[in-house]
This record gives structure tokens, C-alpha cells and sequence, in this order.
């Protein structure tokens, strides 16, 4: 949680001069997102996001996050839209970083979800998956099992320093995910991230999703297996299949899962929850000294994924044929 | 500019049970603010701030601060009002800390203030000293003369680390400024902290002043030499004296100067001089590990102070016989 960047009144003033959104009210920087700085703007056009991307976030991706954030909405989707300048442009420059006004999307993200929010965000899932179809832009899931040997090279050495017997556990991991991954699923836009951070809620109901900065082209069954791992599971690790189930009616009202979905749901539930352990692991033993961000808890993803591999079917997460 | 204490939605939808401000439709951390934790929050009734106060500022503080501000808006000031709840309290607890919703004042502080600006500050400090008379309760300015000499002893054996010299050019001016400090001027309240944080402008008007957690019953010609040093001064630390001339007048078009506080002007421009330099030097020696606040030069003040011991009176500044 950081603002990274220090943007001025005269900056600011000098920025939004491009836009049509007439004059500033208020300019506060707000304490979330861990890759970029984010800062509240009201003018009297109303609410906005200004994001200033730091340099976790690649400049070349850009125009993908911001042209799917523009095709998702216009799909029907609540979720923040970019915002043109008087030239047409959604990308432009401010102090001295890549940078973005989108609308302000209203909600609240939930700490401890029920079954109901379970439900919705299955449902907001897969009408994610129906909006992308047709967008035109390439984005390879650089975090796909092809990403995972690098990444584990990177902590390979000190695996074991954070949890006795962690590097074999995640070494035999990745063998037998190498030999299993499922190939040829139905695929299409996926979120890839879409962690309570990043959904919000008004009063029970679901009012949008936001952060698309790891979406990409993958599996759409692997996006359900993140959203599983990211929601079901209780604070002790423990797999709430009350929670699993209302997350996969929620996807499948709106989106049934083809029987091949079905029978990889195991594997993908492994490999997604092998993914954020990895990443987690290699910020885990990469902190920089004076980092305003505290790294997340690696070892909850080793948690679960013992219970993932003790799954025998997708019926342990509660899938149930219609 | 941090938050310092985390909130979830489901302490947050408690504690808001107790307001009559509808339903939350937004809520984020906001990077600012050096000693609390401040969140931007949004309900069906409008936007407002929630502040949590961490252990820089004093509990029993708290009704002076809260009543202050309500005593100022109705006195016409425009600044942040404390709202309060079904029970008709404005102070509650959240997260284990002293809580409280005020309402949201619009604009943006100004980083490069223009003569035009302090003209405005001077005419809003003077209205905050009208506003200020007839409030009831008492807080002595604790950074006044006699706190100095405490405040330095936590600095001294380390003062000269900072700058060569620094110790003796302080022990020379608690010296001085013990035998000379003005006594019996006009005195209320006072803000004590209107730096340019904490003044909003919205397109060159002032909009209102905020964070009161500074203020006390002290001197007015002391506000008004504090104003001087943050608002006057160019970052080569020359004093630009047709910004103080357009301060002061600003200030004598709501409240004229007494004699005594124009002749008093010099030796209190120094006194707040050396007041903030002696708690930001305290702050630079203390910097605990893992800070997400950066502290402030104190040296700034030792160069601004070198000005002070300059000036042969108050026409200086600026100030003009009428």
C-alpha cells in the first residue's frame, strides 16, 4: 500500500490541461496497489482514478490493459474505463511515468466472504471470459507453467530457509505438473488476479472488478481455479466447500464448464496455487530494504496446495453435475 | 504520508451502524496525513474523511481539537466538520483506536505558492482568529519558548552530526530569544501549523484550511510569523518580500496589527524558526527503522532563521504602515 510517486499541484494542473474534464476538486493519493501509485481525483466532471505506472508494470503492456478495460465495459462489465485526452489518447505522461485517468468505480473490497459473495464472483468471472471474446490484442500468461522453473530459480537457494523441506515439495510439484497440464482448454481473456482486493462489493451486491494488470490470454478454467484458491479457503487453510460450491454455480450460471474444464480443475487448482507461492516466495526473500509494501504469506499457497493434492475430483470443490 | 492501521469492511459496516450516513459506497486509505491514519469514505449522504488517531496525538486532546473545529465552521470558517453520531458523540473508537468522521472540504494544497496565495492565507489566518474567540476550552501551545529547551536536550549531543556548528547557533538563539520573547500580545486561538498542506485552493481561490492537531491559545502575530516562514520563503531560503507584504495585508484586511505585534514580528519570526527546526531535528536524529515517512529538513529552518537574525523590523516581512 504506496503512493510511489509524488505528482505537484503544477504537474497535475498542467497534465490534466490535456483532458476535458474541467477543473480539479481534490487530488489525494490513496494507499493501494502494490505496483503502481494510484490518487483519487474529483473534478467537476465528477470521480476518477489517475494511475501513474511504476516499474513493475511493463510500458508495452499497456495498450492491452487499457484497451480490454475499454472492451470489457463496453461488454457489459463493471470495471474501471480509461479515460481519453482531447487528442483521443488513453495513455499519456506525468511526472515522468506512464499515465492513466479512469473512471472511479464505487465499492467496497470484503475481507471475509460468504457463500453469496462466492456466488457473485464466480458469476462476475465468467461474464468476464463472455466480454473478452472478440478482443483483438495478444497477452501470453507470462505466469503459466512454462514461468515457473525461472521463477523458482530466482528462490531456489533459500526455499528451505522459509520452510524446512520447501524447495522438494515444490521441486516434485513441478515435475508432476509438467508431466499432467492440461492443454487445448477453452481459453480467452482471463483476469488472472481477481483476489478480493480486487472485487467490489455495495451492500451484498457485486458493483465491479478492478486491477486487470496481470490479465491475459489462458485457460478460463484456470481463472476459476485462482478464484477458488483466492476465496474459499477459511484462515486456516481449510477448504470451505459450501464457499466452492456457490462460486461454481455462480460461473456456471452464466458460463457452463465443458467436461474437460471439469476433470483439469484438480490440476489447476495445483498449478494456480503453486503460482502464487512461487511469486510470493521470490518477494518473500526479495524484500528491499525501506519497502513501504509487506510481502505476502508464502506459505498459505504451501498450505494449500497439500489439500489440492489430496482432491480426487472437481467434486471436492464442490462442482455438481447439472 | 501513510496508513498506519488497517480497517476491514466488517469493523468499518460496525462502526458506521452507529452514523445515520447511509450505505458506504466507498472507502480507501488515503496517503497523507503524518500523524494519523486517514481514509477517504463515501456514503449515500456524500463524501467524508475518517481519521484514526495513532499515538502521536494525545487523547485527551481530542474534544479540543474536534470542538475547535466545529466552534471555527460556525464562526464561518471553512474547514472539516466533525460529524456525529446517533448518540450525538463525534468521538468513537475503531480498530482499537479513537475515531472519527469529519466532513470532506474540497481543493488542493498548493506546492509553489503565488503572492495572490498568501494574500489569501494571511485574510483566512486572521478569519481563523476571529472565528477562534469565545471557544471555551484551553490547550497551551506546548511548542512555545518554554518547550524549546526540552526539545533541544534530545537533539544536542547529536546536533552538530547534522551541521557543523548547529548545537552553538541553537544554544545562541534559546539565549537570546529567552530574554527578549514578547509577552501579554493579543492572543486566541491559534492553528500553529498552516503550512501549505494544509491550506486548498480550488483554481487560485481558497477553499478552506484543515488539520488542527496543532492547534492552542497562543500569540496571533506568532500564527502569522509561522505563515511567514512556510508560506514566504523561496527554496534558496531568501525571503520573498512581495509574497509577505501580500500576507500581511491580506491578514490587516480582516484584522489590523497592533503596534506591539509589529514591533514583536522579528523575534517571533525567529522563535517559530527555530521551532520547527528543533522538531524536525529531533524527528531527523529519530527515525525508527522501517519509517514510511520520510522526515522533513531541519536545516531549512537554520537557513531561514540566518534571515531572521537579519531583519531590523517588521517592514522586512513586508508589512506596510497604513
Amino acid at each position: 500500500m504506496a503512493v510511489y510517486t509524488d505528482v505537484s499541484d503544477e504537474e497535475l494542473r498542467a497534465f490534466l490541461g490535456g483532458y476535458a474534464l474541467g477543473d480539479v476538486l481534490s487530488f489525494k493519493g490513496i494507499a493501494e496497489g502494490v505496483e503502481n501509485s494510484n490518487f483519487f481525483l474529483r473534478t467537476t466532471s465528477g470521480p476518477f482514478i489517475l494511475t501513474l505506472y511504476e516499474k513493475r508494470v511493463r510500458e508495452e503492456d499497456l495498450p492491452f490493459f487499457l484497451g480490454l478495460m475499454d472492451h470489457l465495459a463496453h461488454g457489459g462489465l463493471n470495471c474501471p474505463v480509461p479515460v481519453s485526452d482531447r487528442q483521443g489518447r488513453a495513455l499519456g505522461r506525468l511526472a515522468g511515468r506512464p499515465a492513466v485517468i479512469v473512471t472511479f468505480l464505487e465499492g467496497l473490497a470484503i475481507r471475509k466472504p460468504t457463500a453469496q459473495h462466492c456466488r457473485a464472483v464466480g458469476a462476475a468471472l465468467a461474464r468476464l471470459h463472455e466480454a473478452g471474446r472478440g478482443f483483438p490484442l495478444e497477452r501470453p500468461n507470462a505466469l503459466s507453467l512454462p514461468g515457473w522453473r525461472p521463477l523458482f530459480a530466482r528462490a531456489e537457494g533459500e526455499a528451505d530457509s522459509v520452510s524446512p523441506g520447501l524447495g522438494d515439495r515444490i521441486r516434485a510439484e513441478l515435475d508432476h505438473l509438467e508431466k499432467v497440464w492440461p492443454r487445448g482448454l477453452p481459453s480467452g481473456i482471463i483476469h488472472a488476479d481477481l483476489f478480493t482486493d480486487n472485487v467490489f462489493f455495495i451492500g451484498g451486491e457485486l458493483s465491479g472488478l478492478i486491477d486487470f494488470y496481470f490479465a491475459c490470454q489462458d485457460a478460463f478454467a484456470y481463472d476459476l481455479a485462482i478464484c477458488l484458491n483466492a476465496w474459499c479457503f477459511e484462515p486456516d487453510a481449510s477448504f470451505n466447500v459450501t464457499k466452492g460450491t456457490a462460486m461454481i454455480a455462480g460461473y456456471q450460471s452464466v458460463r457452463p464448464l465443458e467436461e474437460a474444464e471439469v476433470a483439469a480443475l484438480p490440476i489447476l487448482g495445483r498449478g494456480s496455487a503453486l503460482r502464487f507461492m512461487l511469486t510470493r516466495l521470490v518477494d518473500w526473500l526479495n524484500v528491499p530494504p525501506g519497502a513501504l509494501v509487506r510481502p505476502k504469506d508464502p506459505l498459505e499457497y504451501d498450505r494449500k496446495l497439500a489439500f489440492h493434492r489430496r482432491v480426487r475430483g472437481a467434486a471436492d470443490y464442490g462442482w455438481v453435475r447439472a
